[in-house]
């Protein structure tokens, strides 16, 4: 495999960033994101389109800030998520909260009073929002049972799967509709469906069966799950070629039902996924014979990016030293937690795996592209104590910024309260 | 299989506990901790035992302080864990430093210069101890290569493992020890040893060739890696039952060599594991129809216990509700997160699994157990924006006393800079 490349930084700025403020450190591209927030926005559609930030994916409140700025809604996925988009400048309107645990109905009531929508992921949710907002119109997230029969790549909306009113207990929601006079006005779907066009077709197809049932949906929401690729070899879900049948079924639903749908989608990866870099800095180079492997130890490790060990995910890693010699070697890339699972470079199963990379030395860097997604927001912080790490915005006009300063040891343990 | 049964809480304390705290809460016990300590403190030994807690398990202080009161070390995985520890109360000479990642030389000098042990676990840290303490004495940190040749449970000991100084590396050692004047007074060996004596015998036997070939050696650390079941299925570690073989050795050796080996473990899982529980409460109740699963849905997630997401682990569950019915039912239990690997009753492969449970109802409780190590330590702590769960102390009196605090939403981001 050839060598993967800096993705938006260059290697002037790796050092400059690094000698600056310390590694490790994620650096993210305003440019970038402001890109992606535009492609999410031309999102082929019939009748309108409103992208939501599946904010979980990174919430630092300066991206949230620049994703508002260009369009871009917020989907949060708890009420603590849902105050941390009003803290960073969104309106309550622009956030819809679809959360797996309910909230209490004091907190329903606040949330909604203030005018964020409810989308009701199970009957439990969705009687409780009766009870506090009679008369009114609800979300509701469906289950629609892809998977089951359906196609493996959408199994995580099947039996399987936690997530949304199972499609069979239609009768129940009409049940609990009627009881609290609710109208429902948006019909949600989440399947995680990858790059693939058939698979978005029969997800939409599937979810506008919904809108029919139900006849005042008004929106439409098919989720996120659009697959990136952050490595060379892997494919990212091109929005122009899955949306083009979703919107075709868009239309052929108003020359049947009478009704202009608005579409609504719930990108994170795909917002902010190679928007991000982490420069390491190579603490220590180790080897286990000549019939064993060459190890290259990093000041980062799982508590900043644990998709590899969760996920056996792979990251791009680019050494950026004083010279580059043109060599390559073949390393696994190890993390500092005392963890035998802390391996950037990893199988699924957890077998370390080497990668070819530029020959390096100590003290050298070591940038991992694709960690705008799921790494500052769904790590192990800190693991061994290492405090959680900072991040930086290159803005358009290439200014730096700090936006979140390294973490103190004592914060780490500031609620701890010690007894005598 | 039968019903998991509660471990140290009695149905009042929970109910007692979550009304008092609110939930999710970890509990632990000072009385099991103090049993656990003793365990260790009574390792089978010929000339004396440190038991060193691996403080990354469970690092809150005042656990650290509950076993240094009873005669229990520390081993720090990092820097940041050093000044942990002595926050806590432990003396610098109490503590043995070992890192994946060396520090700056300064931080060296400073840590080593107060009393702290440090254990070399590359040829790179033992150059740079060398450069810093000429003429002294330092700990080493060997990858005997078990696994290679060896067993199946040790192949954390192998070639695929960056742990250590390979043993192929001796005459590099050699070299360093000469240059700078150093004498080896501890050999560290830690290979993720299991609970079979018969693999305990030969990692202490091939450790005590090294301890021969540096002739100095005065304690032999074999590290940590003690299997602990939290399960009714699973199977405990007896210190009794693996120490056994290991003190004949260590009284071999010193037949043959005339020299007492002071012996050190380094326990983590198996001081702690068992000693703490979460308590959770019961906030859904899905299904996916009748070919389909039931699921119940908690107010904790893998923010709270990664260890089901990240190695299919398996943790007790017991639900506890106001009037318990007698009957049963088949679940699976998911977390709050909005993840799809977000399931508490997981396969390896991240296939959710039912698990049998007392029938429970929307506000029940549900214990989970066996969370006392590596859970609040090595979590996915604030994804989807939840705050890291208080901590809360059982004293052998059988006081309560609340040990960290749940922290405030402000406090996850506290270090972000909101740029105007």
């Amino acid at each position: 495999m050839d060598l993967e490349k800096l993705r938006f930084l260059n290697e002037e700025e790796v050092h400059s960033i690094a000698e600056t403020f310390g590694t490790p450190v994620f650096v993210y591209s305003e440019s970038e994101l402001i890109q992606r927030a535009e492609a999410a926005r031309s999102f082929p559609n019939a009748f309108g389109i409103t992208p939501r930030f599946a904010m979980k994916a990174n919430p630092n409140g300066n991206i949230l800030k620049i994703f508002r700025k260009h369009g871009i809604h917020i989907d949060a996925s708890s009420e603590f998520e849902v105050e941390r988009a009003l803290h960073s400048g969104y309106s309550p309107e622009e956030i819809l909260f679809t959360g797996q645990q309910p909230p209490s109905e004091a907190r329903l009531r606040e949330i909604v009073g203030r005018g964020t929508d409810y989308n009701a992921c199970s009957l439990y949710q969705l009687e409780l929002y009766g009870k506090c907002f009679p008369g009114t119109e609800i979300s509701m997230r469906i289950n629609p049972g892809l998977g089951s029969g359906g196609t493996k790549k959408t199994d995580v909306g099947g039996t399987t799967s936690s997530f949304g009113i199972w499609h069979e207990s239609i009768p129940e929601v009409k049940e609990i509709l009627n009881k609290y006079s609710l109208k429902v006005k948006r019909i949600h779907t989440h399947i995680g469906s990858g790059s693939d066009p058939e698979v978005w077709k029969a997800v939409a197809k599937y979810t506008l069966e919904y809108a029919e049932i139900f006849p005042e949906t008004r929106i439409v929401n098919l989720g996120g799950g659009f697959k990136v690729g952050r490595m060379s070899d892997e494919i990212s879900t091109d929005f122009q070629k899955i949306g083009a049948p979703v919107k075709e079924l868009f239309l052929e639903f108003e020359r049947k039902q009478g009704r202009k749908l608005h579409l609504e989608i719930e990108p994170g990866t795909s917002l902010v996924a190679n928007c991000g870099s982490l420069i390491s800095r190579i603490m220590d180079k180790v080897h286990t014979g000549p019939k064993g492997m060459k190890f290259i130890k990093l000041d980062s490790g799982m508590d900043s990016n644990t998709r590899p060990s969760l996920y056996g995910s792979r990251h791009p890693l680019i050494a950026v030293g004083k010279k580059p010699s043109g060599a390559t070697e073949e390393c696994v890339v190890v993390g500092h937690c005392c963890e035998s699972g802390d391996v950037f470079t990893q199988e699924m199963g957890g077998e370390p795996m080497t990668r070819k990379l530029s020959e390096s030395e100590i003290g050298d860097y070591m940038v991992m592209e694709g960690v705008g997604a799921y790494c500052a927001s769904m790590s192990t912080k800190n693991y061994n104590s290492f405090p959680e790490v900072p991040e930086v915005l290159i803005s358009e006009d290439k200014k730096i910024h700090l936006i979140r300063k390294r973490q103190e040891l004592s914060q780490i343990f500031q609620n701890e309260i010690l007894l005598p």
